[in-house]
């Protein structure tokens, strides 16, 4: 059996995250994947991907991976995969025929995840897709220092959401920047893991801090505490995109 | 009766155009402003707008303007507007009281629409609502060398929608411009008037120019001949936008 590993784009809006939902059923990343997969190779195809994202959360450099006997060429792999039923909200960007070992989620070293916040008194039609809108200024300067506290490893309890089980909360992060391009302002965290909701809950406190409720320094004690209610509210999913996920 | 001037941004995907659909009732930008408007008002209020656009047309600078008794600031019309009912992806942006006189669509000097291509061989989910995705590879150069032909004061027969019963078919461009930016391609056009669908046509032939199936010189023929068969292929609402009406 062959062994595919491809790198895809997609709009969340519309759909409610990658993983398939089977009660009640609604449409999923996964399941949009498969059902093309599945006509193009003629038998039952499983994915495999590198990070699930919740509803409305985007990709602009999701991996997945799946087992396959089809014959398709691998340089025709992308176009067939576009131009073969994909809706317009979701693109193949790269294929790969990777060894037989190849895992999406278990071979990932590090991801790196961008939350982009559309900073204007008004908000804009065009951004609101892919943007969380607060109109109050920020001060980015201010949550680029904060952010600074986040770099290292560190249990990182206080930014897991209530309710996810797993056990290891450890991880560490690479890279943390904020940076203002006009009325846009993106978080950009690169590290070896994230727990469930954990970059959406680290930009609604750097939001906190941008307006001056929370210190910028305040950041090392709440990562020291490790309690999730002395960390900000959990920023919406619209704002959040995987960007890359490094092997 | 006060009057305002209302600047709007509005994302055209999910509308059957500008101007109201009676028959068969479709939702349309118009209603959407007018039934917020009323509400604000507490009276019927109609809307008078400076350019029409059509089904998936985009706008980043709309202008409309309204007769109403309302006693609303205007320094809080914005404000009012845009917390007071309008969905996402209408979005009011500036607000000036004018005079009793002021018609937003007889007072416009000029407008200036701008098309956007997407030009890569892997269409984007991001770009997919605001731009015509053309995977052949695309000659900016030629297409900027054609534009230059439309400069000036012509007949743009050739230039419009079969079926309009438009009379006077003649119009100045004063700027046309091609410019790439990464893989996004935009036709710029500031002009006295535009005829229906005369710059998505525009579009259509210049794209045949950067393809390389139109000369760039020929342009000046398919003006002068008024013949809307020697132009090229009307381009895809989704791509354009009225960026800007000048008064």
């Amino acid at each position: 059996m062959r062994n595919f590993k491809i790198t895809i784009e997609y709009d969340g809006t519309n759909y409610y995250g990658f993983q398939t939902q089977k009660n009640p059923h609604l449409p999923t990343i996964q399941e949009t994947l498969e059902e093309v997969l599945a006509n193009l190779a003629g038998e039952p195809i499983q994915v495999t991907v590198a990070g699930r994202t919740d509803a409305g959360v985007h990709a602009r450099g999701q991996v997945i991976n799946f087992r396959t006997n089809w014959t398709i060429p691998v340089e025709r792999v992308v176009l067939a995969l576009n131009s073969g039923g994909l809706p317009r909200d979701v693109v193949a960007l790269e294929a790969e025929e990777v060894s037989k070992e190849f895992h999406a989620r278990f071979d990932a070293r590090e991801k790196i995840y961008r939350y982009t916040i559309y900073n204007s008194r008004i908000p804009s039609v065009f951004h609101h897709r892919y943007s969380y809108f607060v109109p109050q200024r920020l001060d980015i300067d201010k949550m680029q220092q904060s952010a600074q506290h986040l770099l290292g490893t560190h249990d990182f309890s206080a930014f897991k959401a209530v309710g996810s089980t797993v056990k290891d909360n450890v991880r560490t992060i690479y890279e943390a920047r904020v940076e203002g391009h006009g009325p846009l302002v993106t978080i950009t965290l690169r590290g070896n893991g994230f727990l469930y909701n954990m970059v959406r809950i680290i930009a609604g406190t750097l939001i906190e801090v941008g307006r001056g409720k929370i210190h910028p320094d305040q950041m090392a004690q709440i990562i020291a505490k490790r309690e999730r209610t002395l960390a900000g509210t959990t920023a919406p999913s619209q704002g959040l995109c995987l960007e890359q996920v490094i092997y």
